[in-house]
């Protein structure tokens, strides 16, 4: 059986790792094996490159040069993690992929869509996942719920930081439309609940998974 | 006045080292302001990226990812050593540059020229030299003259590396005659004189400089 690649996007506060971690338990309890993860997903070099990327004395690193490495970083973990795994039949959950280059760098950063889309072909070829769950959320709800769970009050540079979201938001949901088989919308702002039934409706009637 | 930018390639023991000393020091004497450079070049971001490359520890290393990290790498010291040079008016002399991308791991490894084409052309824009020198040379007598500065034998391993290096010279020469505008092909098995004669010869028809 060849194994099945689903990524699962979203800006901050939309709840990728409580969906991911439920929907992994429903997996298995179905009876797939599967792995979740998320780059640099614990690969040494990945790992190493993110450093880089994260350094808070690299103040004049430029955004291409920080494009370059988050697409050696997805590379290294795609071969070292991922298409093992699809190769050993498992189904794979990851936590952000391309999309997540594209709306943020190409779309919110600037850089344009067709840009860091023709760079990650480079990094991932044609691995490209066989679904994507976009956890679609207003920012400001988003960012309430982190901040709630942290019990602290939106400030003026979150605020400012919104409008990027926004950015982010929409760059999110122009990919949608362009690959519409792809990329799936949830509405992230219900309970968490009606989230998951969606992901599980759609996972049931597009894989042909057994049902649980 | 904007800057000059040219950039050296050949394979090992072409002798670039001591062309570009010889040249710059050449410019220099005629009043030109020169930066010569490789990279990393000193600049910290490009320093860590390249170390991640280096890490021998890091045996699993795919070559794309290795191609995205040179990349980067390209992509940082360009922004901050090469550009701002040449903002300033400086001729830049670069020890390898986007040829030896195309030539080692486009052509020689076996990725693709046009591949590592479009990945160098996210890193570069269209910053690309105004002139290259290519050293070529036999890479038999590029290692023998190697080996002889460090007094040892030519062995079976690095017969076996041989054929790499003829790949390389090979990817090189195709890219000579894809830019023939571009690169100038400058036969590197006579002595440093004729070479430099050779080089000096083009930068003044070339480029209009003053000659010395």
């Amino acid at each position: 059986m060849p194994g099945t690649f689903l990524t699962f996007e979203g800006g901050e506060g939309a709840g990728k790792t409580t969906v991911i971690e439920a929907i992994a338990a429903w997996l298995k309890a179905s009876g797939y094996e599967v792995v979740t993860t998320r780059e640099p997903g614990g690969i040494q070099i990945a790992e190493k490159i993110r450093s880089v990327i994260l350094d808070p004395s690299h103040t004049s690193m430029e955004e291409r040069t920080e494009a370059l490495l988050y697409a050696a970083a997805r590379r290294q973990h795609l071969v070292e993690k991922v298409t093992p795994a699809l190769e050993a039949g498992r189904i794979v959950l990851c936590d952000r992929f391309i999309d997540s280059s594209l709306a943020y760098q190409g779309y919110a950063r600037g850089i344009g869509i067709e840009e860091i889309w023709n760079l990650n072909a480079f990094a991932i070829g044609d691995r490209m996942p066989e679904l994507t769950f976009l956890l679609d959320i207003d920012p400001h709800i988003g960012l309430q719920r982190i901040y709630q769970n942290n019990e602290r009050e939106i400030n003026r540079l979150d605020m400012e930081k919104l409008d990027f979201h926004e950015k982010v938001r929409e760059g999110y949901r122009k990919l949608a439309t362009r690959f519409p088989e792809r990329i799936v919308v949830v509405d992230a702002s219900q309970d968490v609940e009606g989230v998951l039934q969606t992901i599980q409706h759609v996972i049931k009637t597009r894989m042909n998974l057994k049902s649980s």
